[in-house]
């Protein structure tokens, strides 16, 4: 390969190769270098061995103009990062008494002393930088190795972010000058990937400045733009991701529900503090799960009251007020208790609104009437109720997160229509 | 590089590359190709670009003995792994008529027609042999290079991973007729890392067979051995992963608590059922984490009674039986009001335990006395409390996560000495 790159990132772990552990560092770096303007052309993630690392460094310096190599700077000999670099770019380690004097201090600062082993962490490639690791004893370092910009980041996330975005990032925009990638996420629920992907293939042509993505998660599809390679201005860019807004409005409704990271639970949080109203939950087979979205916002204690979570009946009775009746005639998965549930959370807890879920997420517990996957989810307010039912399908996982969507948007549905 | 690899990956998407979407696909493909006996060398993730996945196939078949491709074989302009393979290897496109025709049926399948754009989905690199996909349009295909297998593969995991099992890692057994590799987990609890490091430092030269690794999540610590390259029997491996567990044990005592992916929530369900007890939990803070941890276990209704998420003092009160009084005196975030909790959702449910939360998550709602991170979590019996307090750090997600834990550990710790 002979292409320029702006950026390369070489991952170096073992653990990540054998499926030990799930990267996060590509997804943190790819969207830190596209805010810097910087698109990176290549991502290589690779064991801990000196020779390969050695040549894949050798060979990326010539054919990008930033690398960044996370990983692999402990003490430990399996942490081959330091001397990989230096064989790659041809010269010798030499060691930094004062990189070693942070060192000592921030083992200090722990009351602590580094033991000989951690001498390792003060090498450095001859002519190479250190970086400062407010969070951790392994400094990072970067070095120019004729034109290309090579930073070596350590590998825990907390350590590598606070670096990359205190040193890293500003050195790149320096060099490149560029403004950020533009990029908006147009998010969506309560539409299928199916429905969905023709209603977008239609608009799709008539914006040619935007490269498209789908991702699909338990709350919905999201559709992500983002800038093609060029020299579009900003202005124009936020122009048509305005238009494409604005089109994808008209078909969807209220099915579009919020631009950028902003989830479901954070919007049905806005308006709920915005019309001063209050939440109440019982939850049966999603065991929790609407309660933890709902109190993942800073804030929701205006409106979150109480979320019971009532797995035995005897519970759906005593603090549901659920009847046996209903319980000895329908069973807990049915229509009649889920909208017990949903009026008994709300009254107890006095509160606007009622929202309950009950249902078979399995493995086990599913018959012929009842299938696994089966789920009812109901909102209740004063003067009225709704209940809806779905069979869904997936793992158990699967199933209880979708049901839990699924509620939330009921409650949205009526949110923002009333 | 002329380093001979058993296998190599390359994973295609311009969404990985700008960290739109967080990849799933290595953590899988490590594992399974592990379970083959097979270690991948090198993983490459690259964007829509067909003269760049062109060049990078031509290198790789020349230095692996597999190459798995995932992603880029949809219908559109923007899919381009077929043409890139063919050109990589030097060979034409093909229409494959059979596949047409099973792409046409699970079309059909849905009730659908596919379109013209669809037909792409059926052209193969000459030589190529399709590989059914019977949870999505694109076929995948196999093709062999001059001795290396290349397979390319659909991006979606749910497409992909029954690809890999029913297709790929059989073809991967019969060519490698290797054992897998061998690998264990330890998992402990409610020990810090660097407590734990130079502990585990002081084994581990014992244990020269083995590479080791620390993963840490909000649960605690794993620490994953696995084979090193070489020709041991699994045997001997097994013993002496049985000694290392064992000298685990005499070090951590119970905070060494599982094998394997057993997690505490599995390992507290299987003590509670095993005991006949019930549990029920008060959350504040925690909003339904702890419930929904416990509910992610199969069968959990034998023993989860109930969680109540009670955000606001009026649900303390009303539900949990905490009193006006101590709400007053001591504040929500606070031992006495903790103890309350546990007790009121214990006698409430008629429960064995009651395990409670209550702090201070944070970004707000901080003080002197009281700052961010500050938690409380209880659990009480009949005849018996225990409350616990900690500040956590982190942001929001890690304190609520932590504390969650650390209410957990406690109950665990109870039932393994009771």
């Amino acid at each position: 390969m002979n292409m320029r790159n702006d950026a390369e990132i070489i991952l170096i772990g073992n653990e990540l190769l054998k499926g030990d552990r799930r990267d996060s560092h590509l997804k943190y770096l790819g969207g830190a270098l596209g805010r810097t303007g910087v698109r990176p052309g290549l991502c290589q993630v690779v064991g801990d061995e000196r020779e390969r690392v050695a040549a894949m460094v050798r060979d990326s310096v010539d054919r990008t103009r930033a690398l960044i190599i996370c990983g692999g700077l402990g003490p430990t000999e399996d942490d081959i990062t330091r001397e990989a670099v230096a064989d790659g770019l041809g010269e010798p380690l030499e060691f930094d008494e004062e990189a070693w004097e942070i060192i000592r201090s921030y083992f200090a600062s722990l009351g602590l002393t580094p033991s000989d082993t951690n001498r390792r962490q003060a090498l450095f490639p001859r002519g190479a930088t250190p970086i400062n690791n407010t969070n951790g004893t392994a400094p990072g370092f970067s070095i120019d190795a004729n034109g290309c910009l090579v930073f070596a980041l350590p590998g825990p996330p907390h350590e590598l972010i606070p670096m990359m975005e205190a040193d890293v990032l500003p050195r790149l925009r320096a060099v490149f000058r560029r403004p950020p990638i533009f990029t908006e996420t147009f998010r969506t629920a309560a539409i299928g990937e199916s429905t969905l992907a023709p209603l977008i293939e239609e608009i799709v042509p008539r914006y040619a400045e935007f490269e498209f993505a789908s991702l699909f998660s338990p709350s919905g599809v999201d559709i992500i733009v983002s800038e093609r390679e060029g020299t579009q201005q900003r202005e124009h860019l936020e122009e048509r991701a305005t238009a494409f807004g604005n089109e994808l409005k008209k078909i969807l409704g209220h099915k579009y529900y919020a631009n950028g990271n902003i989830s479901l639970e954070e919007v049905v949080g806005k308006l709920l503090a915005g019309k001063e109203m209050t939440l109440s939950i019982a939850e049966s087979l999603t065991g929790g799960l609407i309660g933890k979205r709902i109190s993942d916002v800073p804030g929701c204690s205006r409106y979150f009251l109480a979320d019971v979570v009532s797995y035995s009946n005897e519970s759906k009775v005593e603090v549901l007020n659920v009847s046996p009746e209903a319980l000895e005639r329908y069973g807990a998965v049915s229509e009649v208790v889920c909208a017990q549930m949903a009026k008994g959370v709300r009254e107890r807890m006095n509160a606007t609104w009622g929202l309950s879920t009950t249902g078979i997420a399995g493995p086990g517990g599913g018959s012929k009437e009842k299938p696994v996957g089966l789920c009812y989810y109901g909102l209740s307010w004063d003067g009225g109720e709704e209940v809806q039912h779905r069979t869904f399908r997936g793992g158990r996982d699967i199933v209880r997160e979708r049901v839990a969507y699924a509620a939330l948007y009921l409650l949205y549905k009526r949110l923002v229509k009333g």
